[in-house]
């Protein structure tokens, strides 16, 4: 149904601009830049010519079939212009425009709703950022363009979903789709939700909420998309002064914390509380890596950072045995001054071999369910090095269906090897607390498919 | 006491060597590239020179006075040396070998002990990675070199110093002195934490800790340098599994966490749990800033970011107030489509006046105690001038001694302004969340002051 939003054969930007930094120009810029290879038709009715494209004076002048149509005018306009594309036969439209409820013009946003369904017209927005799918090269949003990958993003603020993908981009994670559905007066998260939980290159699903109008359908489409992949919810609005805010914000009331916090667990939705760890559990998430069973084993080459990673891994419910007599047995190759228990502590001249030959017992050991791989090279040790016996063995974890989290600290003197990793599809992060986070919605992850499988 | 260890006026370095990757190397290489301006002195029997300079073929052969040694030799070789080091009359020696009790030799260690004890030199570590005090020019450490600024670290762990300092430089944060104490047969972090207490470039101390030996000595350090300066600590070894860790690692048990945690309550220590929350404290803390009182507002152009800085202050224990009456009328001037309550929303056309009036209006208002102020810039708005408004509008917060905490989002959309606002001490945070963690650190920060001062 909302394929025509994701995969257009034919697109109307109506609003469209020649001076850059205006809406109307930035996103038709995205979309020829991004490389869209379907028809384009700006419209605008002051110009003759957009960006060498032909531009239209008005949305009846386009013979071809639109697709999709995205708007970004004044919000006085818009109902004049919806009745044209309803005569069109323009079936899906994007409003980026603001202006509506969420300043009060409710009377004007329910105009625009009326004509919509009149026509049958489905809508994105209005108050939104646009629309994004990597993998047909549409940016049809004013925001930044990112790299493919497998997450993707249904942000209820547009603002939030453009600091997403800045973010996204730094640290090179790819994107699928991205959404930015605003005001929500027709298609709203729960739509958005069913649509990815099918899409095939969606391999987790991240939501910014503030608040649903229909928590039921909510846990519905979540619970379908939980159950064929994971999603991870950021949900604004948690405390009293939050609440006031989302108000301010969306115009509308974020709930009673608890009832959502209920419905995200009834649904399988995993529930994360700061920008970075949503970023960092849809970039784990998307690996599809899940721990063979609960027992994380750390190894590392500094003690500190080894102990930091145990803490972590313990205070968030992850279990990190001593190593078993057998598994001691197993790596008494090691020189005596390494620590075998858990964290296994290769110490500072740890070089690739006892790196690779640690990891590999450890990937091939049944009592291990998980592995963190820690790095702080001391001066005389090549982080490189540690690099590559991490990319080398994960043949052998994958083989096992058991994932390898790495931590590489710090800065400039590991960023060549974090970016071999992440080149190698080794996920990687900057501090031991940060792995062990990723690590533990990995174990989450698991056993809600084990509880959603079993009910 | 300690200020020969920091600013000595010449240094032996034993162990010195001619390659690249050694410790005896890289210690010798930093001391001369980092611009120290005493007398350096290398001792290898086997050289006659090492980068350009003399080298000595055992201490005696020295005939000036030497301030300060430094050992990097093999752990057996040490005990000889230091009774050398003894008779030639040097009292402050660094050993930054490991081999000691951490790997079971403690007979070795007490007999160095002894060796020091009888001829009354000082010791810092062993099994360290050696002392940085970058105001006077000294990186006797094979730890990479860092910039100036006002941040102390006293490690346990070489390593989490290592990682600390790659960290620091790579977000452009200035250290004052580091030093990595190790097994600590001498001098221990209660010793450095007076030092630290006194010594006037260092504007907050960091430590990382997982274990002390003489609780009460700890509790009556910290609490003095709590009362000249903020103090910092990252405890390892605060679950189960992470005591078992640091037995491995430095050989001591790190003891019932609520132990530790309550005598850093009573020493005004302000503890963290992350390496992240860590930097981001001493960061924070370094600017001096205090709030004027519990209640802080947010300034955004973007709705949703807004919300998570909200959600965060609150959960956190922050009065995040809506706007008095008084307050309202002063900000009338803003469109009727922001929002004045609190989060104060210029929305996302908001300008560098917009910002810079909103920002005058609460740093000359009694009842705002802090400022976070948010920039998530829409392809239309030029981050830079956000920057400068709130580069501008610094002065009036300085001169109401009120703090303003930035977060731009995200990446390399903002990486220039980022750049600018720390230069102009403008602390600058990349999420809502670790913006409002800090702004806490700060009210936390206060509030020890006065509970110190009134005991």
């Amino acid at each position: 149904m909302l394929q025509s939003f994701f995969e257009p054969k034919s697109i109307a930007i109506i609003g469209a601009s020649k001076k850059p930094g205006k809406i109307g120009y930035e996103i038709l810029k995205n979309i020829i830049e991004g490389g869209y290879v379907g028809k384009i038709f700006p419209v605008n009715p002051k110009e003759n010519e957009i960006l060498s494209l032909r531009c239209y004076h008005n949305i009846k002048e386009i013979k071809d079939h639109v697709d999709l149509a995205i708007i970004a005018i004044p919000a006085t306009a818009i109902p004049s212009v919806l009745e044209d594309c309803g005569v069109k036969g323009i079936k899906n439209v994007i409003i980026i425009s603001a202006g509506f409820s969420e300043v009060g013009n409710i009377e004007l946003e329910n105009r625009v709703k009326k004509i919509a369904q009149r026509h049958g017209i489905r809508i994105v927005g209005p108050n939104c950022a646009g629309i994004i799918n990597t993998w047909y090269n549409l940016f049809a949003s004013f925001e930044v363009r990112c790299k493919r990958g497998g997450i993707s993003l249904i942000s209820q603020s547009g603002a939030f979903g453009g600091a997403f993908i800045t973010r996204a981009n730094y640290e090179n994670v790819g994107i699928s789709k991205f959404v930015s559905y605003g005001n929500a007066i027709d298609i709203n998260e729960s739509h958005l939700i069913r649509y990815m939980a099918d899409d095939k290159t969606t391999k987790v699903i991240g939501i910014y909420l503030e608040s649903t109008k229909d928590g039921r359908e909510f846990i519905s489409a979540a619970k379908l998309a939980s159950k064929k992949k994971p999603v991870v919810v950021l949900k604004a609005g948690r405390t009293m002064s939050g609440k006031r805010a989302t108000v301010s914000h969306t115009g509308s009331l974020a709930g009673d914390d608890k009832i959502y916090d209920a419905a995200f667990r009834q649904a399988g939705v995993i529930r994360v509380f700061d920008f970075d760890d949503f970023i960092d559990t849809l970039y784990i998430l998307e690996t599809g890596m899940l721990p063979s069973n609960d027992n994380i084993f750390i190894v590392t080459n500094s003690g500190g950072p080894g102990v930091l990673a145990v803490d972590e891994c313990e205070y968030i419910g992850l279990k990190v045995p001593e190593s078993s007599y057998e598994l001691k047995e197993k790596l008494s190759f090691l020189p005596p001054i390494c620590t075998i228990k858990n964290p296994i502590d290769l110490v500072a001249d740890a070089n690739y071999s006892r790196y690779y030959d640690t990891l590999k017992v450890l990937a091939e050991s049944n009592e291990v369910g998980g592995v963190i791989v820690i790095c702080v090279p001391p001066i005389f040790i090549d982080p490189m090095d540690i690099a590559k016996a991490i990319v080398d063995v994960k043949a052998i974890f994958d083989e096992k269906k058991k994932p390898m989290i790495a931590c590489f600290m710090s800065g400039d003197v590991v960023a060549e090897s974090i970016k071999f990793l992440k080149e190698n599809k080794i996920p990687v992060f900057q501090t031991p607390e940060r792995a062990a986070r990723a690590m533990q919605k990995l174990v989450l992850r698991k056993k809600i498919i084990e509880r959603l499988q079993s009910s």
